[in-house]
């Protein structure tokens, strides 16, 4: 691999760090409306590189108002060769509780060849790992060896509104062999992976009335209903202390994995002492019985409280019970559950678990399927192969217990086979205090996605 | 009632208005540490008032470090006389959540004849009648039918701490016949109403504990510990949807009213569709059932959640599981339970209630046994007396949901008698948005503790 793009990568490893320390110190959280010139500053930043590096046509494209735009650039000059969409976001989410970061989230720090940030691995640094690959031969070789299209993303990590409307009306614009989505993890440290299944995403609000007002506790507890207690009474019973979810026909349409892919996630260097001890750090696994801790985390539907708002929770003790409570309440899906079903079963449910004097409503805030793709096509067979060249290991297949809604989008509207190589490591925090990216992986990242290039246009 | 206080009283509404005004100004929060500035300011205004009329000793008594200061004020001219000891707070609850407020929360204004403001009714209001019908006698007779000492606290809204320090070690400085509080309500506007038993609190908070770290949902889902389900599922299993605590114990050292107490309650005039619908605006009621609303507000245990703080709760969707979550529980309590006991029990039943991989710790943050008194006394009977002489309306005797700690300490260590005349109304909205008092009670109570003074003087 002593080509002139590969020279390019070992020669610039220093600037590369520095353009990624850049784009980390912009605090582009996209579900922050406060945060709406940042999110636009991530983006501007993104086209001055393409158009830095010489990309052919360079777009910021701005979508409904409010919405956050997306960065599109295209290099088509490899005539007859195959056409690759490269896919990242450049939104990140907030980055509280701030007091449990050892260093400020958008001011990168390294330490022990990480860098520590807010978007480090989710999805800035996998972002910039793309390009950074194709900046390298188009600075050295002044042309790639196949045909890009990057789009670039703003709200990843709220929705994707603007993706999910643009996709469906640019097929053409949008047309490719594959689309590369950067967002994913390796199942080890020096374990090249390629994702082949997303857990699919429901987001909802629920919120829980009862009092027109908030009630002094003493003066009316004993008779007033409280919505923080209904609501703590209506997820007690959506999910059993065994992790099975309650709610009628939820796991109808499960299908399982195949025996063989099972079979195979039984071959990897899981071991579920370590999981617990470094990466949870909790006295105890959960979830369902009868499945494994990487069944229960890629193939099996769950249910999460992300929080509960209302009442009093600051110091110090008030005795309020208060008119309103909402609860943050996700579901993952699996293949082949339905959101728009699982939305309704959902619901409803909850709405017959409303005890009486509390009125409930539930607001969706985001859905999205699960996908599943098959190893056997080029596109990842090339994927597989170029990692394994430049990590010097066998790359396996693993799913993931995560969302990325555009894989689904890409799948169903541009009819483009999906491959999913990431760079993040599974303890690289992401979305919560520490996130960090593992260096060699950024710089071997951009090396792994060089080489698919030149894999698919030789 | 032509005495020259009562005409002072008559002739003076407007200078009472304007001084209750004043003092409802001071946000004196006594929970939020950043108001302590405005916590001293409401102490030296009343502090202010005593000197001005007159009483004979006024000190600002200043506590433990971080602590509240108590306001004590005197005269001891009427020799041979009772001496009373008027209670009641300056401090106040905190006003959130502000945007419910029809008018801001320290700009007092009036309408309907009501006086909006947090602290009008609890206890801004009814302290200040205590200290106008004293000052009514002070400057126009130059002396008090009985001996007074005042024992103002700002503390009442977080436990307490300096004045249940303050009045064990101070026996003889607060010796008196009768220790009046006023800080307490009306049954039902016009109905004069003295309040002869209170329940008990214990406030905790509840904190779990999952993963070393917040995770991200859908990498980690189906498999780390939530502590937000954790708490929604101690907290379904604390009280029963049939309102029943479940907590082993709890009830066994409840006592029931006598059957004269109930009877008596019974004939209180209250319409249980109009408490529903005027006072909560709930759809339905909730509670214990086979006992009468007022007992479960009065005479039977609760248990209420009153926040639940960690995880995310923002706009938006952000998809952790938190690694910490609190949640405020507080329990009221009845005669005879003890509140170290409940302690033990509920603190006992959360950890037999932590699912596996959490970890759960309980902090108290104030507690109080319950309180009745015997109506059977000479200073209850002149404090009927004296309302119905200024209501025109038979004095009745009910209890409160509420807890007032200082009642069991004057108990406890002074072995007085509690009169506790209230002057607010049911629909006071006390801790909650939009605070009122009625300002005609604000008036006839300034003249039913001149009343009262005069015939225990007699």
């Amino acid at each position: 691999m002593a080509t002139p793009a590969f020279e390019y990568y070992q020669a610039h490893q220093k600037q590369f760090l520095e353009g990624l320390i850049r784009l980390l110190k912009v605090p582009s959280i996209s579900t922050l409306p406060e945060h709406k010139p940042d999110v636009r500053s991530a983006a501007n930043f993104l086209a001055d590189e393409f158009r830095a590096m010489g990309m052919q046509r360079v777009e910021i494209i701005e979508g409904a108002e409010g919405q956050n735009p997306l960065v599109y650039a295209e290099w088509l000059g490899a005539s007859g060769k195959p056409t690759l969409l490269f896919y990242g976001h450049y939104d990140v989410q907030p980055p509280d509780p701030l007091e449990e970061w050892s260093s400020p989230p958008f001011e990168p720090s390294i330490r022990n060849q990480n860098i520590y940030a807010r978007g480090s691995s989710d999805d800035k640094g996998q972002t910039y790992i793309l390009v950074k690959a194709v900046e390298g031969f188009l600075k050295s070789e002044g042309r790639l060896p196949v045909n890009v299209k990057f789009l670039i993303e703003g709200e990843e990590e709220v929705g994707g509104e603007h993706i999910e409307a643009f996709v469906p009306k640019n097929p053409e614009k949008l047309r490719a062999d594959a689309a590369i989505i950067c967002d994913t993890e390796m199942f080890a440290p020096e374990l090249p992976t390629i994702t082949t299944g997303l857990r699919g995403l429901v987001y909802t609000e629920v919120e829980a009335r009862g009092a027109a007002h908030d009630l002094h506790s003493g003066m009316y507890g004993g008779a007033a209903p409280n919505p923080m207690q209904a609501l703590a009474e209506i997820i007690s019973r959506l999910k059993g202390p065994d992790g099975k979810i309650r709610i009628p026909g939820f796991y109808q349409r499960v299908e399982r994995p195949s025996a063989k892919e099972l079979a195979a996630w039984k071959r990897l260097p899981f071991k579920e002492k370590e999981f617990l001890k470094k990466e949870v750090g909790s006295r105890a696994l959960t979830g369902e019985k009868g499945y494994s801790v990487l069944e229960r985390l890629w193939a099996r539907p769950t249910l999460e409280v992300h929080g509960i708002r209302g009442g009093f929770t600051g110091e110090g003790a008030k005795t309020v019970i208060p008119a309103v409570a909402t609860a943050k309440i996700s579901m993952r899906l699996v293949p082949a559950m339905n959101p728009k079903e699982v939305i309704r079963q959902f619901t409803a449910y909850v709405k017959k678990l409303t005890p009486p004097g509390i009125q409930t409503s539930v607001r969706v805030l985001s859905s999205a399927p699960s996908s599943v793709v098959s190893t056997e096509n080029r596109y990842i067979e090339a994927a597989a192969e170029a990692m394994e060249q430049v990590f010097k290991k066998k790359t396996v297949y693993m799913r993931s217990g995560g969302s990325i809604p555009i894989a689904g989008l890409f799948d169903r509207y541009l009819k483009t086979p999906v491959v999913m190589m990431g760079f993040g490591l599974p303890d690289d925090r992401l979305h919560a205090p520490n996130e960090k990216f593992y260096l060699p992986n950024f710089y071997r990242g951009i090396e792994a996605v060089g080489r698919y290039m030149e894999l698919l246009g030789s």
